[in-house]
């Protein structure tokens, strides 16, 4: 079975990463990660269908901003925060700092 | 003719704005719009088919991204710098201290 894709630190693209990020349910799911902690798959968004998240995995983790671990069939999941931090400062403070796109006022 | 949608400053969205930003040739244009001086669409990226640019217009604006004034038959634009440093201080600023997504490494 192929190893995982996964962009070295040095390079990440903002491109990319903006890309990634720029989705209302892959915004849930870096909040979701948030405070550093490896996740198992099925715990985060389990409300979403698997077909979505398989998908949405790998966009975040080939533009740098998860790292994706096998164990057997299971996935577990780490944002790489340090690396974001490093490559592109106060991107993810700000990201943080936001209401994500599930919250639209009704306005738009 | 029906007017532009373009979004009230506080009804900007920043998984939009990502979204928007996240693509080599929004990225392009944006850069091209930095110093916040209106530009005639022609003007910018003319190398890319303008079916290609007419979509990015679109993508941009609805984002909150630029602004785009219709005089005739032909489209001026401008970034919205003052409202999204408003919105999201610092990401402009991070974005243009990036190279694009056409600058990728070979190492990708």
């Amino acid at each position: 079975m192929a190893d995982l894709y996964h962009p070295e630190t040095r390079a990440i693209q903002l491109v990319d990463v903006l890309g990634a990020l720029g989705h209302p349910v892959r915004m849930e799911i870096i909040r979701a990660l948030a405070d550093g902690e490896e996740r198992f798959c099925g715990e985060i968004l389990p409300a979403e269908p698997k077909s979505s998240l398989t998908h949405h995995w790998r966009a975040l983790r080939e533009a740098g901003v998860i790292h994706q671990r096998r164990a057997g069939r299971k996935f577990y999941i780490t944002l790489r925060r340090a690396d974001l931090d490093t490559r592109f400062p106060g991107l993810l403070d700000l990201t943080f700092a936001e209401p994500t796109g599930f919250d639209k006022p009704d306005s738009k």
